[in-house]
C-alpha cells in the first residue's frame, strides 16, 4: 500500500527540480458552471505534463548501482518525454522503446533530451517484446508508466500543490487512463483532504476505466480511437485496486464535448492543453457529475499541453 | 508630458481590478536565444489583453458627470473588449463601433460585456464619422485606443510590474502598432529602470513605425496586410514623440517569422498568445538586435491572446 509518508517522500524528493505549477481560474468558465474551478496546470510542467513527477520520482528512487544500469520503458508519448528529461537531469542514461508511429514531434523531444530510442511496430507485443531485448542487452531498469508505486506517488504530488494552495476542495476531478494520475489524485485526497470527492472522466470511446469501475470486473481497453491519446491504455494491477477503493465516481464523455472543452481552455484560459486534458471539463459541459451543493469548490487536474499544432486543423 | 506620477497613479487605480499578470520563463527559449528571456503575460490579463490596463485607467479617472454619459470608441478588436469589460466593471455606458468585418468572436465578447454596438462600413472614414454619429446622440466620451495619454500611463503598468519582479532588464522588447504600448514601457523604463533599452518591433508589412522612427518623418500607415491584426493602426500625434525620444531602436520582422514564433511560444511555453504577441520573439528568430552584452536579460511584453481558432487552419 501506498502511504501518506510515501507521498511525502516524492514531494521532497521532487522539489527545486520539478515546477510547483500554477494554479489557474477563469471567471467566465466559472460562471458557465456555476463553480468555482481551480485548474492545476501540469501543462506547464517540465517535458510539459504531470508525468515528469513520477518520472523524477522513480529516477531518484533508485539505489547506486540501479542508476549505473540506466531507465527504460516504451511509450509513445509523455512518460517517455519525462523520463528521458528526468534521467539527463541526473546524469543517468535512458531507453526508449518508441512506436514507429510515434508523433515527430514526441520523438525529437526525447532524442533532445539525449535518451536512446529503439523504434518498434506499433503494437503492445512489439513494444513489450522490443523492451525486453533492450533490458537484456542494456540491463537498465524498467520504469514503468503507470503501474508503479513510487510513480503513482510522484503524480500524487500534483494534489498536494493543489490542496497546499486552495484548502480542501470538495470535488477533484482528473483524467484517466492507466491511472497512474488517478490513483496518486484520489491516494493524496483521502491522505490529506478527506472531504474531498475524487471523480475521474474517461473518453466513452476508451470507457475501459468506467466499464472495470462500475462492473467491478477488470476490462481492458481494445484498439480505442480517440483523439485522447493519453487515455487509450488499460488500467493496471496495482491502479485499478487503489481506484476501485478511493474514487468516487468514474463518467464518460463523447469525443465532440472534448474538442469543445479543449477549444473552451484554449480561447477562455489562453494556455494550451492536450485532449486528455480537456476530459474532465467536457465531463461539466456534458452535465455529467451531480454536485451535491450549489456553487462547489473544483479542482482540476490538466495533465499536460504536449500537442502537434499540425494536427489541430482537424479540430478547429 | 506624462510624468512618472501619472504611471504610478496609473498603476494605483487598476489594482485590484486588472491582473497582476505572471511573468514567464523557458528554458528551452533561453537555450535557443543564450539570453534569460522574461516574458510579461498579458494574454492572462483580463479581456485577454494589455489594452485592458489602458482602458480601466481611462474609465477610472473620468469625472462623475463624464461618467454619466459614458464611453465610446471604434474599434475592431482588443480596445474594444477592453473598453467594454472596462466600463461594465464601473456600472457606465460603452459604445463600440465595430466594423462589419469584425471577427465573430471579438463581437461576442463585446456583446457579452454589455456594450452597446454599431456596426459600420471596414474603413477608417466610416469609423469616424460613425462614431461621430454615435457620440453626437449618446453624448458619450471618445476613449481613444492609444492616441490619449491616461491610456498610455495605463499601459505603462505593465513594465512596471515587470521590473518589480525581476529587476531591471537588459532590454524591453515589445511590439508597436498604434504605439500606446510602446509609449507606455519606454515611458515606464525611463522612470523606472533606467539602464534597460526599449526595442520595438513591427511586422514589415505594416512598416509605418519603422519608417517613422528611423526616417523621424511622419509615415502613415495605408492598407497594411499582415497577420499581426493588432499591429495594422499608425502612429498618433502623442505616441510617435513619445517613440522618437525614448525608443531605442525598431525593427521589423517577416510574416513567416512571425508565425514561427507565434508556434514556438504556443508549443513549448504552452501558452495562447496571438500573432502581435509574437513579433517581438520574431525579431530574435531573425536575429534582428544586436545585444551589447552575452546572456542579456530580456523582458518580452506579451500584449494578448486573443485569436480566432477557427482562422488557425491557414498558419500551422
Amino acid at each position: 500500500m501506498i502511504s501518506r509518508k510515501d507521498i511525502l517522500k516524492a514531494a521532497e524528493l521532487i522539489k527545486g527540480t520539478a515546477h510547483k505549477t500554477p494554479v489557474l481560474s477563469c471567471c467566465t468558465i466559472n460562471k458557465m458552471f456555476g463553480a468555482k474551478i481551480f485548474f492545476k496546470c501540469e501543462n506547464f510542467q517540465k517535458a510539459g505534463a504531470f508525468k515528469f513527477r513520477g518520472a523524477l520520482t522513480a529516477i531518484k528512487s533508485l539505489d547506486e548501482n540501479s542508476k549505473k544500469k540506466g531507465v527504460a520503458a516504451h511509450s509513445s508519448g509523455n512518460h517517455a518525454q519525462a523520463l528521458a528529461l528526468a534521467a539527463r537531469l541526473n546524469g543517468i542514461k535512458a531507453h526508449l522503446v518508441m512506436p514507429s508511429n510515434s508523433s515527430k514531434v514526441k520523438v525529437e523531444a526525447v532524442k533532445d533530451y539525449g535518451a536512446q530510442i529503439t523504434f518498434c511496430e506499433p503494437t503492445l507485443e512489439a513494444r513489450e517484446s522490443t523492451l525486453k531485448n533492450v533490458m537484456d542487452k542494456t540491463n537498465a531498469i524498467e520504469i514503468h508508466p503507470y503501474n508503479n508505486k513510487i510513480i503513482i506517488s510522484g503524480q500524487a504530488t500534483a494534489t498536494i500543490e493543489l490542496i497546499d494552495e486552495i484548502g480542501q476542495p470538495d470535488y477533484i476531478l482528473a483524467p484517466v487512463g492507466g491511472g497512474g494520475l488517478l490513483s496518486g489524485t484520489a491516494l493524496a485526497a483521502h491522505y490529506f483532504s478527506s472531504s474531498t470527492k475524487v471523480i475521474a472522466a474517461e473518453p466513452e470511446n476508451a470507457n475501459d476505466a468506467y466499464l472495470s469501475f462500475h462492473s467491478k470486473k477488470f476490462s481492458p481497453s481494445i484498439n480505442p480511437q480517440t483523439i485522447a491519446d493519453g487515455l487509450r491504455t488499460s488500467l493496471g494491477s496495482i491502479t485499478y485496486p487503489i481506484i476501485l477503493e478511493y474514487v468516487n465516481d468514474i463518467v464518460t464523455v463523447s469525443e465532440r464535448s472534448i474538442i469543445d472543452a479543449m477549444r473552451l481552455i484554449w480561447e477562455r484560459m489562453k494556455i494550451i492543453v492536450e485532449p486528455s486534458s480537456a476530459v474532465p471539463l467536457a465531463a461539466l459541459l456534458e452535465n455529467k457529475i451531480h454536485f451535491e451543493k450549489k456553487q462547489p469548490t473544483i479542482g482540476i487536474i490538466v495533465s499536460g499541453g504536449n500537442i502537434d499544432l499540425g494536427e489541430l486543423k482537424s479540430y478547429f
